[in-house]
């Protein structure tokens, strides 16, 4: 740890940063050219999560351009079925795919393996803690169990999730079942992630937005806070960011409930209650990544807006969901300048 | 009318009715096998909503069924912009596709000719009051601006509405003369289909859940304000339900903007504060549609919560968005007898 500490991690310790630091969803991808020339040398998707070397330089590559204040591993929320043999792959431009799981495959999922499955993500993360800046923060990451389980459910990605809500409905012991087996082996995995030198991570529960508030209660945030126990049983310092998109009003006990330190946005939800949520504790969010792709006035008030009702509490800068391939780097660059411009 | 006043109006008026009324959305659909027989015998899927004898079968069908209190048009969002020479097709397993229209084109849109072409949808409403039992309310609808817009600048159906949000983003004046465009013909074709023998309109907001706050008041409330105060302009006893899917804490304030005398909830919204809603006035919803496909305990508890927390304000009983072609009929029975039998 250098002298000057990490802006993420001050943050989540509930200070207030003259500019806030900043990151981006999604940073390392298709929007920047030299992440293209990389994932060009690796065979599938999956290979260039797996592959270190190729995954350090493409986490390391918004940080050169762009001096974020964290660096996110690359990698994905899939990697998990994928060790869990539900034979995951990315098919251009179809979104990804793995077999459906039953409830009879739930009562069969195994966590042997796993941990082996998944040592070239950790490192990664040993790498890039030894390449990245003393002053970047490296964020972990891993899919939230509700979120993992509505694509082992389904197949592949669906608009409303509607396999999954079935699925829970008609075998609410297997669903339970599941989601518990996914929190504790996505806790093992942080832990590991931590340990290889991650200083924070993350947990995205993407399909939070489709979930009644009994469901919420019992898919998104119960195994999530099973999560963060897990991992500070084992590893008390901990610093855990939960994303839970789409929650909305939901959001209001989810850091209480979930014990996170801080709490993603998306960019619907609205700032006067972004303002109330961060009274409980620091924030991340949540510019529209459409703003990104426009650029100009409706980026800069998008930021402005962010930064007048959010700026004067804990706050982590950063879009309401990843950045698009479309999005103009140069507009990131505005980005930045503009976040940190500011006084 | 009959002596007996038609339920969901007097809902709509403020009163609460206990069994509530009920109705579905998407009540006409796939999942009965007599609606698939009709279906085939039309050629596209715009000719059964243009042919007054098929639209009006269909929509009679889950009302000879079911005895639902409402009966809703079948029609579609999307025959606006096919009113409006977009080139609307709805191809089988794809969902619809039209020309994507730019600033340019927002410019040449034309309300000429409009009326004419939905001269069929006119004939249905008025053949459904004709034959519809004298208890049942008859429902016109239309899509929101701003979910109609999303298809028209996309050209197809989109996860998260990118091409509009941009849209909105880049060409602020044209799409704000798209919306204003748009909440006028709608205006005027709500205001035909009143004048018709519809009872009460719906306005389905069905993408309202992407915008931020900002886009919100602008995209999704004032086009909807703008509507009803043009329908109420001329029909100054028309009632509206204005249905804004996904809006979730921005539902607080708006019935009192739009003035919409009901509003719908789709199955994210809170019951606690689907609560505090319904005491500024009616609510309709808001029954997860994978609860019918499930059928048994899901299907009753999700009911019994529904009529828990609201059954004693004015509610009319609803799912939460439209019912999928999964559902078993015999799943709807159930739902319709348990909603009934409660005193």
């Amino acid at each position: 740890m250098s002298v000057k500490r990490r802006k993420v991690l001050e943050v989540l310790d509930g200070k207030c940063l003259t500019p806030p630091p900043i990151w981006l969803m999604r940073q390392a991808g298709r929007y920047l050219p030299e992440y293209r020339e990389t994932r060009a040398k690796a065979g599938s998707f999956l290979d260039l999560c797996y592959t270190p070397e190729l995954a350090v330089e493409v986490t390391l590559q918004p940080i050169r351009r762009y001096a974020f204040d964290a660096a996110i591993l690359f990698s994905d929320i899939l990697v998990i079925p994928d060790a869990l043999h539900r034979n995951v792959r990315f098919e251009e431009g179809h979104g990804p795919k793995m077999d459906p799981i039953d409830a009879d495959g739930v009562a069969r999922l195994s966590a042997a393996g796993v941990s082996d499955h998944l040592r070239p993500v950790f490192e990664t993360v040993s790498r890039l803690r030894r390449e990245l800046p003393a002053e970047t923060t490296l964020l972990g990451f891993c899919g939230a169990p509700w979120t993992v389980a509505t694509y082992m459910i389904a197949g592949h990605g669906t608009p409303d999730q509607a396999p999954a809500r079935l699925f829970a409905y008609r075998y609410p012991k297997a669903f339970d079942d599941l989601l518990a087996f996914l929190a504790d082996i996505s806790a093992d995995y942080l832990v590991e992630q931590i340990d290889a030198g991650a200083d924070a991570v993350q947990i995205f529960d993407s399909w939070a937005g489709v979930l009644g508030e009994e469901e919420f209660a019992r898919f998104a945030v119960e195994p999530v806070r099973r999560m963060i126990a897990s991992v500070r049983a084992r590893r008390p310092a901990a610093k855990v960011i939960a994303f839970a998109k789409g929650a909305g009003l939901l959001l209001k006990d989810y850091r209480q409930s979930t014990r996170a330190d801080a709490i993603g946005l998306d960019w619907s939800v609205p700032l006067s209650f972004a303002a109330e949520l961060q009274k409980d504790g620091p924030v991340q969010g949540n510019l529209d990544p459409m703003r990104v792709v426009a650029g100009g006035a409706a980026l800069d008030s998008g930021i402005d807006r962010i930064l007048d009702a959010l700026g004067n509490g804990p706050l982590i800068f950063n879009l309401g969901h990843g950045i698009t391939p479309q999005a103009d780097p140069d507009h990131v660059a505005a980005l930045v300048s503009r976040v940190r411009g500011r006084r």
